[in-house]
């Protein structure tokens, strides 16, 4: 297997030119994907442990469990993985797994994640289903000393360094970084990523932090957006497919530090009910990259428009969306295919970061939270 | 098979001693939940069509596809279906899963839910879950001559009769009771239920419109609070297991009708985030039943309190919960074991409408709302 030294980061404790470790962890996300990246030529399984190999022939299914932050990565990954490895992939709160009777396939791979390996629901719920008979675990963490490491068979170690701010952030985007390399694996393993589509996949991956490096460059724009954000106390955010728990992302990190009331929804669940509570108070900010939902996201848009709702949207370069009255745009450079969810989920961070600041919150200690949910 | 005949139920459209269908609509309950059970003596296959035992001995697998509402009484579901049944149950957003590419069991048996039978989403779902190879389906409709209901192999009619509001209410208890029906149903056939659970569930089921009734008559108490939600703009809605959709149901109904910023979370996700949202002013509704998650559920409120929180507590009879500062407690007559969502929701559903009385709210045609979405 490839070695992952577990190595200091030198950088993790001072802030440099950053206000507060939030803003400077956003900013390390193109190296810290680097170093997760590091030493990978190929989607092999023991990227993932020497054993691997094995344990991947002999599974059928994933169950992925995690909380917070983590879900969401979770959560991306199940588009990923149901659409290129054809594996049905279950995603499930941690805690609710944990105290519930589901049925039980041995042979699905459990799949835990977390920032710091040791979140308790978490770790309980890998403790749960091993004794309901799953065979076979595997760990994406950042922490290679946790105990979800210890305790699963399999597992890959993000590096991002250490985390300080409360709001997870480059944790985040190396955990999607992770699921990909493991979507590619098994994809590959069950015969349906041909050398081309590896080689393709492999040069988007290295490309990776260079992408991210223009998406951070859009950061005085988004400082723009943010005083209007600053004076709300509500938002939606909205997206489809695999960027709806981009959404759900964004307005976990809006709530976490900025203490706006941000709720996310899936696009198409919009006239469900949320649409009741559109007015031009509640700004709604849309995940919209220029992929094959952005006709269904655009009619989503327009009913926001039409009840008086500001809009507040992430396009990429070649949307055909452009500002008008009510109507807010920001472009990312380029879209980037399957790993856009990585990309889209960087300036909502950067909205969180710098309406908190705007508010004068205290952004690296949010009130009420802790770093990791170590008990229950 | 049991005949379902499609009846106008008299008491549909006069408004009678009631100030509007909403609330006409929840005290019908105990009828609506009486007529879907009409004919039921026992859990059999019949009830769901002719060749519904055939299809239920070739399945090894339940997909649930819904929107809105319908969504919910589903989550709820799958709560009872994999542990009484064995059989692994998915439950996915109709919107979503149209539109992606999922991995496909053949063998799993599709599940529409849908008071119309005409949602458009989920309608395009279950076309789109055939043209994928799967090759049984199963529509719970309240309209027996709806699309969905056509375009299904098997399904069970609720009779709630026709629901004006637009915010659903017996159309959702219905759902559930038609759910748990299904969940016995398959749960006999697969050798899982001895024939005196068969009777106590039977016998649970027949009292429930019984039970209903007396948490009809919480709502004085009720109205008692709604002044104070009456002045809120923001609400978190918890829950855990079974009951964590009947608080995303709970906070769906307020949102739609008062357009207070209502929102749910597994009372286990608390600590991942929504807790930074918790001050005095945020009001934090608590689906507490006296079950297995009791112990659990008063731990997170405790996390709740201390940050200043002020708790709305639907309780049983027998809970150890007591109202004091910054804590009301109102109590169900009785707890009722895999039943009590149905009538955990009720009390949530007079809480919405009594506080979109209180801010004058039009009750029956929120803003921006259809009754049903026929349209994407």
């Amino acid at each position: 297997r490839v070695i992952h030294t577990v190595s200091a980061y030198a950088g993790d404790i001072d802030l440099g030119p950053y206000r507060h470790y939030m803003q400077k962890e956003i900013f390390e996300q193109p190296r810290a994907i680097t170093d997760t990246l590091e030493g990978v030529q190929g989607f092999v399984p023991e990227l993932f442990g020497t054993s691997a190999g094995a344990v991947f022939k002999d599974i059928d299914a994933i169950q992925i469990l995690a909380c917070g932050t983590s879900l969401y990565s979770g959560m991306t990954a199940r588009y990923w993985l149901e659409s290129l490895t054809g594996l049905p992939t279950q995603v499930e709160i941690a805690s609710e797994y944990r105290y519930r009777t589901p049925a039980v396939n041995p042979n699905a791979l459990i799949v835990v994640i977390s920032q710091s390996g040791e979140t308790a629901d978490t770790l309980a719920a890998l403790k749960y289903a091993k004794e309901l008979g799953h065979r076979h675990s595997l760990a994406i963490c950042n922490v290679g000393t946790s105990a979800m490491v210890r305790e699963t068979e399999l597992s890959y170690l993000t590096r991002a360094g250490t985390e300080i701010g409360v709001a997870s952030t480059k944790a985040f985007t190396t955990q999607l970084t992770a699921l990909f390399l493991l979507t590619l694996t098994l994809a590959k393993m069950r015969g349906r990523l041909s050398d081309e589509q590896e080689h393709a996949h492999l040069k988007n991956l290295r490309h990776l932090p260079t992408a991210i490096q223009s998406v951070l460059a859009l950061e005085p724009q988004i400082i723009a957006w943010a005083d209007a954000f600053a004076r709300k106390e509500n938002a939606l955010f909205l997206g489809r497919g695999m960027h709806y728990p981009i959404a759900l992302e964004g307005a976990l990190k809006l709530k976490e530090i900025s203490y706006i009331h941000a709720e996310a929804y899936p696009a198409g669940e919009l006239k469900h009910g949320p649409l009741a509570l559109v007015t031009e108070e509640m700004p709604v900010v849309t995940v919209a990259p220029n992929d094959s939902l952005i006709e269904k996201l655009k009619s989503n848009m327009q009913e926001v428009r039409a009840r008086g709702g500001q809009l507040y949207v992430f396009a990429d370069a070649d949307s055909h969306i452009s500002s008008s009255e009510g109507l807010h745009v920001i472009r990312l450079p380029e879209h980037y295919g399957l790993l856009s969810p990585i990309l889209h989920v960087i300036p909502l961070q950067l909205l969180a970061y710098h309406t908190a600041l705007a508010r004068g919150t205290d952004v690296d200690k949010p009130r009420n939270l802790a770093k990791s949910v170590t008990v229950e």
